[in-house]
């Protein structure tokens, strides 16, 4: 047995990190070394990256300042009020808060560039076979998942080395979960306005193509893809990889401090710096032959990622004496997410019975596509939460015992590694998942340059690939939200009773249902989430309605632009979709925090715990639903295309685009933002636990 | 101060029942006196009240099946298995089942008997004016409230006459929600099979009015409106008021078993005895003038009811010395029912903006419809849960200080008397919302019977009426079942302390989110509603496509039937949806209920703790969701007929009916349905808590 200090294994988890910048810098090159030859390709290729650039320059400044008037908040009272004299650990709090949007922010700066570079190589290479194709949207994909992974861990090291401060973490956390907020239903309202009002005028109203260039929206279209999906889902990644981070080391810390010691922070950072080796491992290893199957590179990749870790951290543990039932609990999680991400897959897989079904059922209308993938979306949800469920009792159960004095602290701290472990293969699932956007932004580019049938057949095949492996790694990331807000949950008892032993009260032994304040909290707890996303959907419409708008007036004024003799003002549309998303967003953020925030100074930390749980319950509920209803109705969709129920143009048809058209914001806005969404409401609770404590009416 | 024995009031319940039921008779036998003349009316409505015979004999026959081996099993095992020796409490327990269905049944065939005769009444009556074919429409349903009541009051009074004991009603409760659970989701199943097969076939594949009598399934169309909106709902609240007395019962026993006396168990009986006194008053008061506005005259009616009720309970209370911050917890249950009813309102009243905004949406085609109408059905749930946690919070607070050696089992059962208080007025709810179908099936008699615009006029406007009363009845009878299912939490804790306490094992003290057991429950019982939901919606896609295949080889075999020269076989198609209803609700309901018995057995009395957590947060969320998306969905597309947005016909026309046939399913097939499947479960928990306690493997 080998015995390192916690603060060495922080200093490799840093090496670690850099390791992955580096290899993403590696990556970064390679697939900016691809050839691009074809002058239309990179025009329209220019056009996008400068949409995305300028929509996330917009974002960020709003950001900025949302972020200094939370900054001011937490200087004067986080951790606990400016007038009680420590100013130095606010001073903390407000940097390490800082520090959480600057690195996410990042990240999501990095993965969007080298999407909107690698999309262009991705359909280039095409010409040349699937294999240097494929290669170029993966490895594209991997710059973000390594620079998201690496920066969270990181900035997460970084933060612990300088303030051996749990709390500070939980500033941090918050920081990226804010950026998260954002980035994540921000790009979500701005792809489905674009998409949407595109199609509308463009394809409805005008009967041109979709990716017509004379379509004011074309390129406020694919920028969404990007800043959506690729930006967006980094955030949300970052966000929820951080907070699981966060959460086990707040429980971790307190634990040291007890026992004596720095075991247990160590192997939080031992496991995940493990996890971030593991997944760039993994990366390395993902390969297609000739005439490869690429579902199947992305998929073994996982799987090889899910068996490097297995035994790296078996060999760790070993070593360094560590608990085997955390790392159990560990694995337990792992294994969870990737069940969750098969089950999931069942449900919008275009090979299974429910795309069948849906798809058949279009045949009689759009009432029964709408319905049978409503049916289905909510059965889908069944298997998420079971496999939630068991891997948080079996982490309790495994880690329960480990310290009978403590048991429901390790318990609780098993629960968390739980979480660290489901996300520790997280880089490369950030990389398949970022992989997707690429290669269909690659299949329109090959479509508007021209290349041919022969490339149109592998970009084709990429796009596909790059959908199955989408619904998988959609239903890992709201089961490890999940598991990482039960672990919130406890740090959420941990803050408080920590700050309860400084006010000298009593803290907390658990949230009883039958207390009146935790069941209110329940109740007001489970609204929130479809307040949330009501909110995010009626935003799209309202701002797809200005939008078209916009659009109209260019065709009116624009001398020539309908005869395409003149060029449409695509930023206009650009800042139309920026402006709006944003101007959107902030009201549903605003109500999901100002909701904790009543309901914490109404009904103390009581009816916060049942908020809390209340929120998971209903956001998991809805965010499984949406997902997989949309992702259900997207996969209907394209069987219904490639030519069965009647194939395009039929009735199947139209009926299935209508299904389509609600799970775009079902599966692209509001689902997926609501992993954000209880995080961060998660993390408000828990940093403003000593206020609760304090300043509650009852 | 006087004092009554609870003998005495119970007593004086049973013949306030006796007293409903002879009221019910007079009302039943005032409208059979009204006058009918016209033969094509006789002749539809003669057909459409032999199908519902039909459904419901068949129904009651697969009931009948169903209750034998429930009471087998109920016999053997309940409520403790057989081979401990007390025969006899076993044998009481199926009786008090068997009563509980039976009960249940004969209110079902009352309303059924009555509604599909006082259609034609108040069609007829229309020709003399609004008075008089109102009276006939709400008097038809007013027997039905009064029979609900009147047997839910007088079979509970019986049992508790002759057992004494509260798990004896608990049984009671069993056999009259195992029977709603059959005639809600079977008759909801039922209504929209033939609805949807109806339209199909008759008005998009042939292009034949509404209710052509050429097609098969106009009638079972017709008789799904009685079948699910009387019978069904009837027996939905049935169990609600049942299930509410009995969670009060459990409770009051046992603190009058601790306290000394009958005071509380006297309490409930007064109590709920006075509110069916309240809802006769308040029937017999339901009055319209000459030109009146009948929805005036139903909303009145109800502000009656709940003012006799609040007066009524007030001097009793005084009188018989009980204390008045029970009597407060009663009366904040029945205030905020109706400020939940009001609220619900909002959503779905045509004349407020979520309607507009959803016309206006469908302009741009189905998808917006469907997405706007999600929308404000997710947002329509914040008020009412709000409503909901209030009331039970509110209800705890009250009744705490009580007895401080007492507090949290008052404060429960200050919570059961909530929702005695907010079902008290159910004779009046019921009465308004059973006006609902009558007066729509007399508006359609009234076509087929060509009795002139003017009397369509009249019933056009009964049934707009209709429409608006029941989108409050609606949110109240969710917002009813919800605070029931809270106090039943608080009847399964009683009983599991009892058996713990002859079992000589710790009892419970409240159940602990953070205990994982519980954590477990909640995510999988949070997942139930989901399942079962989509069970329903799937069992209506199916059953649609069986019905449509019979309706085809009708118009293939029957010769002349298409020119009008042949009868169509209207039983058959009554047949199919009966049976195909029954066959599809089986595994719906059995889902529910062996999903608590497995997580009762695997995680004991914690885990289901947790599990009927879940299962009502989502329940409520889901119910409440579906209801109200439909019934906007239903009033949009009312409003778009009436002339806006394009008026019928037009694209918005087009879009609005497919909101309004997704929303069929929502609001009378899932949505209610979720009402009765969250009861059943917290039954069956209750039923079973000595077994849980005994066999779990945990």
């Amino acid at each position: 047995m080998v015995t390192i200090s916690a603060t060495t294994i922080q200093i490799i988890s840093v090496l670690i990190s850099i390791l992955a910048f580096a290899y993403a810098a590696w990556l970064f090159m390679w697939v900016k070394r691809q050839p691009s030859s074809n002058a239309r390709i990179e025009q329209v290729g220019a056009l996008i990256r400068d949409g995305a650039r300028t929509f996330l320059r917009k974002e960020y400044l709003v950001l900025l300042r949302f972020a200094i008037v939370a900054g001011i908040f937490i200087f004067i009272f986080l951790p606990s009020p400016i007038w009680n004299g420590n100013i130095g650990a606010n001073l903390i709090m407000v940097i390490a808060y800082f520090a959480g949007t600057i690195f996410s922010a990042i990240a999501g700066k990095i993965g969007i560039e080298v999407a909107t570079i690698a999309n262009i190589k991705s359909a280039e290479a095409a010409k040349k076979g699937i294999k240097l194709s494929f290669m170029a949207g993966f490895r594209g994909g991997a710059v973000m998942g390594m620079a998201v992974v690496g920066a969270s861990l990181m900035g997460v090291a970084l933060v612990y080395l300088l303030t051996q401060d749990g709390t500070a973490l939980l500033g941090f956390s918050f920081g990226a979960s804010s950026l998260a907020l954002f980035a994540k239903a921000g790009g979500g309202i701005f792809t489905k306005t674009a998409d949407i009002s595109a199609d509308l005028t463009g394809k409805v109203e005008l009967g041109i193509p979709e990716d017509d260039p004379r379509n004011p929206a074309v390129i406020a279209d694919n920028v969404g893809d990007n800043v959506g999906d690729v930006a967006g889902m980094g955030a949300d990644l970052f966000d929820s990889n951080v907070a699981s981070m966060a959460a086990a080391l707040v429980m971790a810390s307190a634990l040291d401090k007890t026992v004596g010691g720095t075991t247990y922070v160590g192997m939080v950072f031992c496991y995940a710096a493990l996890g971030l080796l593991a997944s760039i491992i993994g990366v390395m290893c993902a390969r297609i032959g000739k005439n490869g199957n690429p579902t199947n590179a992305l998929n073994s990749s996982t799987y090889i990622t899910t068996a490097i870790y297995t035994v790296l951290t078996a060999i760790a543990t070993a070593v360094l004496g560590y608990e085997w039932r955390i790392w159990g609990a560990c694995i337990v999680g792992l294994l969870v997410g990737v069940v969750i991400g098969i089950a999931t897959d069942y449900f919008t897989d275009d090979s299974k019975k429910p795309v069948h079904f849906v798809a058949h059922a279009s045949k009689s209308g759009p009432a029964f596509t709408i319905l049978s993938g409503m049916s289905y979306g909510l059965l889908s949800v069944l298997p998420a939460m079971i496999g939630i469920g068991i891997s948080a009792l079996a982490a309790y159960k495994l880690c329960e015992p480990i310290n009978p004095a403590l048991s429901t602290d390790f318990a609780m701290f098993g629960i968390s590694m739980a979480a660290v472990g489901m996300l520790s293969i997280v880089g490369m699932i950030i990389s398949n998942d970022a992989y997707g956007p690429i290669v269909d932004n690659a299949r329109g580019l090959a479509e508007m340059g021209n290349l041919g049938d022969e490339v149109l057949e592998i970009t084709d095949q990429l796009d596909s690939a790059g959908n199955t492996v989408k619904a998988v790694t959609k239903g890992f990331s709201i089961a490890a939200a999940g598991l990482t807000v039960i672990a919130l949950l406890g740090a959420f008892m941990s803050e408080v009773n920590t700050a309860a032993a400084e006010m000298g009260v009593a803290g907390l032994t658990g949230f009883d249902i039958l207390n009146p304040m935790v069941f209110f909290g329940l109740l007001v707890g489970a609204a929130i989430p479809a307040v949330f996303s009501a909110m995010l959907m009626l935003g799209v419409d309202r701002n797809a309605q200005r939008m078209v708008a916009e659009i109209h007036r260019q065709f009116n004024e624009i001398v020539g632009l309908r005869e395409g003799k003149a060029d449409p003002e695509y930023n206009k549309c650009i800042d139309i979709a920026t402006a709006g998303a944003i101007r959107e967003l902030v009201p549903a953020g605003l109500v999901a925090i100002i909701a904790t925030l009543c309901v914490g100074f109404i009904g103390g930390v009581q009816a916060i715990g049942g908020f809390l749980t209340g929120n998971i319950v209903s956001g998991l509920l809805l965010a499984l639903l949406m997902s997989n209803a949309g992702g259900l109705w997207d996969n209907a969709k394209k069987y219904v295309e490639s030519g069965h129920e009647g194939g395009k143009n039929s009735e199947a048809h139209k009926a299935a685009v209508v299904g389509d058209t609600v799970g775009d914001p079902f599966k692209d806005t509001a689902g997926p933002s609501l992993n954000t969404q209880i995080t961060v409401v998660s993390l408000v609770a828990s940093l403003m636990s000593t206020l609760f404590l304090a300043f509650s009416i009852f």
